[in-house]
């Protein structure tokens, strides 16, 4: 079930009046050190801090009467689990979320405070995936996944509808990538808006499995859940959904090293007063540390969130 | 010389592409928790981190050109040192800054960055203005003081005036006060586009001088500037500009502890997403702390500046 720009356009209408329309950040002193006009999706801004509601609830306002009674289970390494819980409020919806047990605490917090069930787990020991499908079924819950799932890929794509409405002429778009999500929703989108448009997807280092796809062309799956300060990139594979979007879509998939996301938060700090969490940070890092040639080029970038832990994080400036 | 309202319409010809038009930004957990609706004029997203850069830079273009070759000089705290050293750097204006010795590092470099000489001096031992003026004298540089100045006034009076014009129906309006710049300016504007909006100023509690002053109907100056972590009010008087335009358009000056700045600033942070310094929280300190009645009211709060020391910050919370 390939997701279409059609697909995007009705989960906008779902979204409407709901979800924010999240602001189109600029700035002189990043445009000044990058040679490039930037055009920052601020999806920080979003409900429960990123872009992940928009998916969430496209999803969940799609269930039938009778999944919304039983409710829904999801795993999340943290934003996509407050995303459900907030969903589940707004809509009446019991939901569970199956969470690493190092997700920061923050995000356990939100989950917890918008009401949803936290069960937590061992990402060195559990495939949260079996765990989640586990308690799903024995408990009646319909599995609302956190990115590999064509309602919650358009919903992601309407943020890539929004911009490429809002910035006319973007040469360049640049999405962070976990599982995909939001890099394949918004990808329809802009390859709709702007066909000749390039796009490129970045991952952590250490998490960089989303690369060896692109270049194998075929999904390559990590042993392990990657050690990297980009909490929300610590999937192991792209979906069965997102990866024909990204091989499809994306010119190239480029990585940064967690120092890079650390120079790139501190700067949304510092100079652009705004709150970006490690994976939020993913795409302007890559274009901070020259990863692709963007001078004199309108570029497209999805700050994808911004639920920092601050007191980890400036500890490690 | 009192400002009105057409010197502000005059500035805002004067700062209209140069001076950024700041959001408004709105939260529906700030509204949950306080019981109003509140309207963030945010001038933490203006050029320099702050307010101050409209009244800095409505002040420079209005030098005569031997004054603009001759140079500025200045005393801040920080965010007019910036402003006006990104002011003199846009127009060709070599800009003298003294500063206290224990201004944040941040701003230090700020001021550096721009390009601007600093002259550190000890709040504690010397009177900055006696000093400012000294070196102002020695090397024939134009005084642009960080408040009580007219020019000064009605450019920051213009983020009333865009606040005014972007929402409307305000009851209530509330801004923080150091030297009374920020706040006399956006009176008029706002007094012009509602004369019926309740207008409060907020200073730290340490440095209520602009409180003693309003009760006392004259100008009360402090021994000493206060400790508090509101930076950015450290002054020890409103001005002989600012006070009467305060005295003639506010209701009431309330004060908010140190405390309470925390608490303002860390939402501001973990909610908003967006980096507020102590100083920029003191109106929305004292709306959430609950010093005036907003329930059911519009409540327009200026966010004054977002250059905060992040490590400083983030340890005392």
């Amino acid at each position: 079930m390939p997701v279409t720009f059609q697909d995007i356009v009705s989960a906008a209408a779902r979204l409407e009046g709901v979800a924010s329309h999240t602001p189109v950040l600029t700035s002189r002193t990043f445009d000044a050190m990058t040679g490039c006009t930037a055009f920052f999706k601020a999806e920080n801004y979003q409900r429960a801090g990123a872009f992940k509601f928009r998916g969430a609830y496209n999803a969940f306002v799609q269930l039938t009467d009778e999944q919304k009674k039983n409710g829904v289970l999801t795993f999340s390494s943290g934003n996509h689990g407050a995303a459900c819980a907030l969903a589940g409020r707004l809509l009446g919806v019991p939901v569970v979320v199956v969470m690493n047990h190092d997700a920061p605490q923050l995000k356990k917090d939100a989950v917890a405070g918008y009401g949803a069930e936290v069960v937590l787990y061992d990402r060195e020991e559990q495939v949260r995936e079996e765990l989640g499908n586990k308690i799903a079924a024995e408990r009646g819950l319909t599995l609302v996944p956190p990115y590999d799932h064509a309602h919650v890929v358009a919903g992601q794509g309407t943020a890539g509808k929004e911009l490429f409405e809002s910035v006319s002429g973007l040469d360049v778009f640049v999405c962070g990538v976990g599982g995909g999500g939001v890099l394949s929703g918004c990808s329809v989108a802009a390859k709709h808006y702007r066909p000749e448009v390039a796009i490129y997807g970045v991952e952590p280092e250490a998490g960089n499995d989303g690369q060896q796809s692109f270049r194998a062309g075929e999904i390559v799956k990590l042993d392990r859940s990657p050690d990297t300060i980009a909490d929300g990139a610590r999937t192991t594979s792209l979906g069965l959904i997102t990866f024909p979007l990204i091989q499809k879509n994306v010119m190239n998939m480029l990585t940064v090293s967690d120092d890079e996301l650390l120079v790139a938060t501190r700067f949304f700090f510092e100079r652009m007063k705004t709150v970006v969490e490690p994976t939020g940070a993913l795409g302007a890092a890559a274009v901070m540390s020259g990863k692709m040639d963007v001078k004199g080029k309108r570029v497209g970038i999805v700050i994808t969130g911004g639920n920092a832990d601050m007191a980890d994080l400036v500890g490690r400036w």
